[in-house]
């Protein structure tokens, strides 16, 4: 069998909001390159794809930087996707995950430009962070004539304000960057009661706040937290 | 055992694109809702789920407006939601499905807002066309610090202008609606380089174009046609 590189995203944080697809293709991996956290070994999107996996799959953790924005990391990046290539070229089948879905905000991009002239790739979507938030908390992301922006909050306060007034409905994520002006922005458009915040969707600790204006904005949210905003819910 | 409504997002449109959440919430149900066609009883939603039903399961295939714009489609809305909360308190496990994520672009909004007081509801999320076009095609949907805005072709001119100028990453979603304007405005903003067009997503009718600057401006595109832009790809 000629070997060939799957790109998985795993959903937000539930082993069951994996494809079906995805699950088979798990299934027949002989190595998994994880992300390893930065503690060193955890890494929360190889625990959700762990009951899938076969006995003899070789994991391999690795640390992915972030960005490429500098040549130590370009350099990182190429190491890697010569490591993944080689695997490939020996005839293995080779899996890569990455949490939520692969194509948004996924550091895949950059294994993606450097393998794709090189070897088979074949890429499955996954649920994304902000769709789960919506089924969680019956909130809609956009109906019929809405238009949507998905967008982060390390972007600038003009950026996040404009979209604010723009679109009707939104997605922000990456709260925790700047949270403190993401409320006010919130109050002052008269947003806050359109809008629901929800950290670390679909694992064991779960939050979901439907009231943002009660938070304080100086509180430290975890790093998974996403406010979702429907102007006409 | 109590009775439950389960709403459901299939996907774009193969099978193995549901989650393990949502197949092994088929194979419990004891009533399915699903949306009939126009030419009466064909359901696509229906034929992605048929592979996990039970074989007792009763099937309602149900005209569902596209809208609730008037007071007849209302009243439609209002039928359909009194028969599916009686069969729920009757002690059903009920389902209803709907194409792509049931949150997004989806008129399970007009029996969410009746239903949601009256009966137990889980909602379980779908992957949505754009995401599955974007693995599809190795196209990322955005990168790091970009934002995406998901829009509507039935938008005005202005809108979808507006959206192409602000963001770096756009999803255009019922491009037929307005094919001819938004080559042109592609065209106009030097876009149509980091374009695609996909048709019929994850269907066996299938198309991709990579050079949508080939395509009559004239020509009857399939009702399922979505553009991706990426202006960093």
């Amino acid at each position: 069998m000629a070997g060939k590189l799957f790109a998985m995203g795993t959903g937000p944080g539930s082993s069951d909001l994996l494809t079906i697809r995805a699950v088979n293709c798990l299934s027949s991996l002989t190595i998994l390159y994880a992300p390893a956290g930065r503690q060193g070994g955890n890494s929360l999107a190889l625990s959700i794809v762990q009951p899938y996996l076969a006995d003899h799959v070789q994991i391999k953790l690795r640390h992915f930087p972030m960005t490429a924005d500098s040549q130590q990391k370009q350099q990182q990046w190429d190491a890697i996707a010569q490591e993944m290539a080689t695997d490939v070229q020996q005839n293995n089948i080779v899996g890569f995950i990455s949490l939520g879905d692969i194509m948004l905000f996924s550091t895949w991009v950059n294994l993606l430009t450097r393998l794709r002239d090189q070897i088979t790739i074949e890429v499955i979507p996954g649920i994304t962070s902000f769709a789960y938030i919506a089924s969680r908390c019956a909130f809609p992301l956009a109906m019929e004539q809405q238009s949507m922006a998905v967008i982060s909050c390390t972007a600038s306060a003009e950026e996040i304000e404009s979209a604010l007034i723009q679109h009707q409905s939104l997605v922000l994520m990456k709260v925790t960057a700047n949270f403190a002006l993401v409320k006010q922005l919130l109050i002052k458009h008269h947003l806050i009661q359109h809008a629901i915040l929800v950290s670390n969707a679909a694992l064991e600790t779960e939050c979901i706040c439907h009231d943002i204006s009660a938070l304080d904005e100086q509180q430290k949210l975890p790093y998974f937290t996403t406010i979702l905003v429907n102007k006409l819910w």
